[in-house]
């Protein structure tokens, strides 16, 4: 079975944590039978961590898991702490693949993203 | 004339801020003849500041400047922080009409944007 984890930093207003898992369910609804679980992970302050959101695949029954880091830059979370974690779960779950993507504003839609996002906004409001 | 500004936190990593002034640079490219101006910002670290990037965009003409927060999620900096900081830039320029949209993790097209980069990564590799 095939996983995807979509990872955030995670921030001390709850609200912010739960537009995370609302895109997490969004992101399922909106894929058809490519992944069988999407679930939200946390680098710090919110729950799960991403050894915990691993296991939470895991559990159900993934033998994949793609990872996405939810960042829109590349700093030391992005280059040295996402991978760090990614290994220990590596160590816990020596039988899952577990495969990290760049993070998000690396992604080639992004340029492309934003203009569309631009383009939306009524100057009249 | 019309100028879209983009608001991206500032890192100390120069190689972070470097990406949100190619990411401009970028979507400048990309975009046909809708902005006549693209320009990037920091809400700290970095320069320019906020009220500095619209400074730029006013410098070359810009009578109309859409704003878009390079932010994933939506707390203090998103909430509070650049809607004061474009205040400022408001009372500094009472003839340009600064409209701000909302942060770019709220984008609708967000969802689809981490399916496909998860889709994009090759497991193999």
């Amino acid at each position: 079975m095939k996983a995807l984890l979509l990872i955030a930093h995670g921030s001390r207003r709850a609200s912010s944590n739960e537009e995370v898992v609302r895109l997490a369910e969004h992101v399922s609804r909106l894929d058809g039978d490519n992944f069988d679980i999407v679930e939200p992970a946390f680098l710090e302050i919110a729950e799960p961590d991403i050894v915990a959101g691993v296991a939470r695949c895991v559990e159900q029954g993934a033998t994949q898991v793609t990872v996405i880091p939810y960042f829109l830059s590349a700093g030391r979370h992005v280059v040295e702490d996402i991978p760090d974690a990614l290994n220990r779960a590596r160590e816990r779950f020596p039988d899952v693949l577990i495969v990290s993507g760049p993070h998000l504003g690396a992604a080639d839609t992004m340029p492309g993203m934003v203009l569309a996002a631009a383009l939306g906004i009524d100057l009249r409001s």
